[in-house]
């Protein structure tokens, strides 16, 4: 372990500070232990030196929804409705090229993906969960890695009355093991999972103290699918069946009605929105600026990358903005300010890490690094340009638990070539 | 004039065209000369080469509507409604900051960003337009420079008795003058122009043979602001003037009803649709599928990048398609492949250049090369990756009318590092 000094570097130490100027940071073993100005900055000796002038500090992005190992169907159906895409393209697919050697590869892609473009921790839900938990593991990325529930065969629990046993072994494999990866709980859908599944999950959950997931109210199809136990709503059907509380993340959350925030409110839940998905699917906008109004705890997920395409968490933060705007008929609705809360600590929160998410000693050193000396952030009068107009690509340097993984744009914990060429010769199966 | 070899490309020669490997593209002064499998490849002696290995080649992208000069004030004033946004931010800075060297190093940065992100022409709309015009003549790119016209006194007509004197003016000092600027005639909108100055910089534009432009039905407040001389909407106001022709670009159209739909599409007038700028400002979503149904030619603007925040038509791209599929509630609506066209070739007939935007021998050499080896365009099935995943920084190479001005992300034609500090310098001011 080396310990690291970030030197002379704009700092924004969290959402909604003030951007601070000629900055020190210090780094020791994982932790960030020293702040201040430069004036103060200890000497340069011992210490791994990064020189950050011209460049932004700022917490590593949290992606609060991904399944990683879809890196490989990437593009391969666009432009197509939410059931054609799925039962015609997507589950096909899944069924025949899904296995451990695939999730492992698609996952590092995943990874790079993700790192190149200031990704430091992401929520996680597949299957052979324990082949994307190595996969994050190996590229040095925090990662709460959910394994998937359904009742029907998947591709990792061929039999689905194995389902609970599945997630319970992989839970007990995984939990306490990497200081970067905490199991969880995947329950699919409200429409994938009958109700005494869904309650086992959670059970199962509790009992292991992990986090228990769930895609909810994504589409308005599934407004009409359930019916049982409380009638009216998919958030109401969760609440009767009493999966609603500070450990569960509702993921989509879409289609929701005051009386269903104010249960979600109500129960500590969070939720992670997804609006490139939720986009490209025309799923509808969620009534983000509702949840944060309720207090609601916020996060952004990019969701698989074969309904994005894209797993970089600058454009789904434009977007969020954006659509916002659109989906409340006011320009100040979802402030730039509050969407990069949602993508740090907030979002870190909603995923059971609220650890994360801010710069300051004795916090976990999740930072990025991004290239000011750059046209399109020019001139940077504040850090609503990090929404409006930063995108991945300018990040420059990455440090994760207080390893430097990227550097210079170059990726130091995986081969990037190998996954990309491992990738690609997976890819031509479904050409 | 140094003539041009790209090897072993991949091609898109023209948007919903397929993939082709292994091309090799020549340029012989500003045209493209020849085409064809990398068998046919002529030697290299006497070409500039370029190797295409692992790169994309694809038209130059059209931004069709832009304040470039607005560069000074990106992210000075965000999440503001539109009035607040305007009166009390942007036009007093524009009284205070605008001038011919603001207008000419604001505008120079502006192309930087935008051949760095891959656009290879523009349509321009400010004041003191021959600064504009010669920045864009240093830069090398492709611009149509139209001077702006409103009834009170602007940046470079104190008054505004003098405003269509001023634009015929420009317009003589620039037509014919550089193969790659065509002035043209911009009246703000039918809010800020009499009826009588309308018609005046309509025959103006008739009489130079320059393209006529005016913003038109952006936000729904305009709807109550026409009521003369045809009462009902801002499209049928314009249509009652006589001002709706081939010759007639129509910017943003956010909120037409069916009747103006068939309106435009009748007159033979185009549209530049801005989804960023009509987002963040919560203006409304353009029925962008409704026009391309009535073979209305539709191309992409960022407009000015206070009100976006980028210039990378990239983003644009990729937020066009997902807000329309919002806007119809289809998935299938406004396709990857349509979007493409309309930064392309559709976008460059909207504004007047209908012989650029495809890449066939004999047509202007106006192109640019991606970078494919890259974990988000991973894998590459086909061109949608280009507008769901790729993003200006994916760009390399581009050629502008046979010129190469970048080249492995090293602009040629600019010094960037001077752009960025002069606009750091003037936005010290506004702090």
């Amino acid at each position: 372990m080396t310990d690291t000094l970030i030197t002379n570097t704009t700092l924004l130490p969290r959402a909604g500070a003030d951007l601070l100027e000629h900055r020190y940071v210090t780094v020791r073993g994982t932790a960030i232990s020293q702040i201040g100005p430069m004036a103060a900055c200890p000497e340069s000796s011992g210490w791994q030196v990064i020189d950050g002038t011209g460049r932004l500090l700022m917490p590593g992005l949290v992606n609060g929804h991904n399944h990683a190992a879809m890196t490989l169907f990437r593009g391969y159906a666009d432009d197509l409705s939410l059931q054609d895409w799925l039962h015609h393209y997507i589950f096909p697919a899944e069924a025949a090229h899904v296995n451990p050697d695939m999730v492992y590869w698609c996952t590092t892609l995943a990874a790079a993906e993700m790192i190149r473009s200031g990704t430091t921790c992401v929520a996680d839900g597949y299957f052979f969960s324990s082949h994307a938990a190595r996969a994050f593991a190996d590229a040095g990325m925090r990662a709460v890695v959910a394994h998937g529930i359904v009742d029907f065969p998947a591709p990792s629990v061929p039999d689905p009355a194995d389902n609970i046993d599945t997630v319970a072994r992989f839970i007990e494999q995984w939990q306490n093991v990497s200081p970067h990866i905490t199991p969880g709980v995947f329950a699919h859908a409200p429409y994938t999972c009958s109700p005494k599944t869904l309650v086992q999950a959670k059970e199962l959950a509790e009992r292991c103290g992990v986090r228990f997931f769930i895609h909810i109210a994504e589409s308005s199809g599934e407004l009409q699918q359930i019916i049982e136990p409380q009638g009216d709503s998919p958030i109401k059907h969760l609440d009767g069946l009493q999966l609603l509380d500070k450990s569960t993340t509702c993921v989509h959350a879409v289609w929701l009605d005051e009386a269903d925030l104010d249960i979600v409110a109500g129960s500590g839940a969070a939720v992670i929105t997804c609006p490139q998905s939720n986009s490209k699917l025309a799923s509808g906008i969620a009534p983000v600026q509702s949840m944060l109004d309720r207090g609601i705890p916020v996060g952004i997920g990019t969701d698989g990358c074969a309904s994005n395409n894209s797993l970089d968490l600058f454009r789904e933060m434009d977007l969020l903005a954006k659509i916002n705007k659109f989906k409340t008929g006011k320009a100040t609705a979802v402030a730039a300010a509050e969407v990069l809360g949602c993508a740090t600590e907030t979002g870190a929160a909603a995923i059971g890490l609220g650890h994360l998410g801010r710069i300051e000693p004795g916090a976990p050193a999740d930072m990025i690094l991004l290239d000011l000396a750059r046209p399109h952030l020019t001139p940077l009068y504040n850090q609503d340009l990090l929404v409006y107009a930063a995108s991945g690509n300018d990040v420059d340097s990455v440090i994760i638990d207080g390893t430097l993984v990227m550097h210079n744009k170059q990726i130091l914990s995986i081969d990037v070539a190998e996954a990309m060429a491992r990738v690609n010769s997976l890819a031509t199966r479904l050409h």
